[in-house]
């Protein structure tokens, strides 16, 4: 969980990454990037640092050839110093000590990269999931400074992945198809949803998973709520079971969902008509949806091509929620599958497509697999059938 | 993971805080207190919701009688609604639509809520773990208001716990030491301290924890690093292994260190006396600063007292860190046990006792406890011995 090095990842990527990154900076006015704990970090610099309460801090000023400089506590100089990025060379360390003030670390810092005292600065971006605490001393440090979010600068790095990304997405999504597979080898009834997310955690990790990020088990008609949490409901047959479970391997996530119906062996319990026939629909508008997946095409217009399936078929209402999300070094990230995100996608993009038909009080499905946007087409990571699982026990 | 209760606080227990922290807002001079995902919403409204990009926030005005917002995405309709506030109508659910800007519902709400523009608000406070996404949205609908921490208004209240607080961090401290105490029958020879990690996980689980958080594993010349992260180094007889540990219980932390010593079963492997003086100056500092403990005694008394006994005993720039932690809803939370922090202790505060020892290169120990604060002195809620546990194989 903390200082492991982004496996998979090869370390002169970095370097490449943070210089991209700068350039990037520069083209958008910034007087430097200020990136906190969390997947930005990882990206540029390959340190999995502990979320803490202590500032940790990566400086990436705009100037060419301006010194990077990675600010943490003392108590982390270890884990930072042993990052790719710190290892290789890229980046130095500077650490402050337990009583002393990081603000002032930063501001010298800034100074010496930029050439100007830090009150002066006047453009900056903070990573999109730094900590209000450490935003506002920030602020305070760099009065005059404009703020804005990093993710406007990195998500267009971030968004197209290297081949080293997608073979780990590639690998997670393998992972979590072979833990749905086992899940819908059943036994189900009789177990309680919490029962069965227990497994599913223990089986990501056991498949090479780091941890087990979520782990959705929605039964009967908690399978209308798409969020659902694993809670005590027993499942029983004659009802179905929606599986949305994902974790990280090597820092990337896995993603996928199938809906399964149990029977508990009986085919008298089997999908009534109604669930049969959303559940068919929603089939052929993920499956429509995928295959639309190309360079060129607006994010909106997959979210649209699902969408407008569900509604012809009457369900329109029903899909709550987006098509789709960004998928990487972060469970939810760019690009958005979503209506009015008019993006054109482009070769490497990696991003789920789910879409969902939810009847609040009965029941509902989901069908989702991680998709990444190839040359001539979808790469569909996910190998798992999307035909409904029946269980039988 | 997202909208389930606080198991073991009482549901009333939300109304009485959200009465305190308006209170509290009021006093402070602000408009309104804005808290996004994390443990104030989970203090407040007894919910544990998903750190989405999409944002949930509860808008509490200072106003008093004035209305109780949550605002969530109506994904989250459910989950937000059955939460503990919101059941018991303390809060009331406020949804924004997929494609809608949740700012301007911001705005209406905090309208609403104070009578007054949001444009001409003129102080807020936000939770301290709020994405830097959301704080600057939060700016930019917000343009003249003063913006603060939450914690300024709410640690107050969320240091001194309360007796069903007290009764989740007691239980799951107790998990805690069942899961080292199974660690400390071994074997551990031979394994890796990834290994033993999952072991630790895995067991934190089967005592009840509803996840494990974090599961330091440090052997040899690692148990030297603080925040060593468990890696692939196989342990082996004739060197120490520290192991810090903890997840949450019904959302309270657990978090025990105790060092073990490996002589795989022969006593010429035990510690040597260098290690053995070590660890005998650090079991007296960790006792005497535990003792130490009471009402009025301010906290960094706490940290002087473990800090001057390892002084004394020319250990003094190998303690490299603060002495603790508050620990409740969060891992890390105030009180801090650290130089600089004059505060009073309180009863009913709770936090880590944990000095440590770490000579660079060749190996450290750490012995760390959860203590409350009791009217008469501390109530130290691991039970575990706090001797060098020596495992033989």
């Amino acid at each position: 969980m903390t200082g492991a090095a982004t496996a998979g990842i090869r370390a002169p990527r970095f370097a490449e990454r943070l210089a991209r990154a700068r350039a990037a900076a520069g083209a958008a006015g910034l007087d430097a990037l200020l990136i906190g704990v969390g997947p930005e970090l990882r990206y540029l610099a390959g340190y999995a640092a502990l979320p803490l309460e202590r500032l940790t801090l990566l400086v990436v000023p705009a100037a060419p050839g301006s010194p990077l400089t990675l600010i943490a506590p003392r108590l982390e100089a270890t884990p930072a110093r042993s990052c790719p990025a710190a290892a290789t060379g890229a980046v130095t360390v500077a650490t402050w000590e337990e009583t002393e003030d990081p603000m002032a670390l930063v501001a010298s810092v800034l100074a010496t990269a930029t050439g100007r005292a830090a009150d002066s600065l006047s453009a900056v971006a903070v990573s999109d999931g730094m900590r209000a605490a450490f935003v506002l001393s920030l602020q305070g440090a760099l009065p005059v400074a404009r703020f804005s979010l990093a993710s406007a600068v990195l998500r267009g790095l971030r968004m197209r992945k290297d081949s080293d990304e997608v073979a780990l997405l590639r690998e997670a999504a393998h992972a979590a198809d072979r833990v749905v597979e086992a899940i819908a080898h059943g036994p189900l009834v009789g177990r309680t949803e919490a029962d069965v997310a227990r497994e599913v955690r223990d089986r990501l990790v056991a498949e090479g998973h780091e941890h087990a990020e979520f782990w959705i088990v929605a039964s009967g008609p908690n399978s209308a709520s798409p969020h659902h949490d694993a809670g005590d409901r027993v499942i029983a047959a004659g009802e179905p079971v929606v599986i949305d479970i994902g974790g990280q391997m090597g820092g990337y996530g896995s993603d996928i969902t199938r809906t399964i119906w149990v029977d508990g062996g009986d085919p008298a319990l089997g999908p009534d008509a109604d669930f049969a026939r959303l559940y068919e629909v929603l089939r052929d508008a993920q499956a429509a949806a995928t295959a639309a997946v190309r360079p060129g095409v607006a994010a909106e217009a997959i979210d649209a091509v699902a969408r407008d399936a569900i509604t012809a078929a009457g369900f329109g209402p029903n899909f709550i929620h987006r098509t789709g999300h960004g998928i990487g070094l972060e469970g939810h990230e760019d690009p958005y599958i979503v209506a009015g995100n008019a993006e054109p996608l482009e070769t490497a993009m990696a991003f789920s497509v789910e879409p969902g038909i939810y009847l609040e009080g009965r029941f509902g499905a989901r069908i989702e697999d991680t998709v990444v946007c190839g040359p001539d087409g979808p790469d569909v990571l996910n190998e798992l059938t999307r035909e409904l699982l029946v269980v039988r026990g």
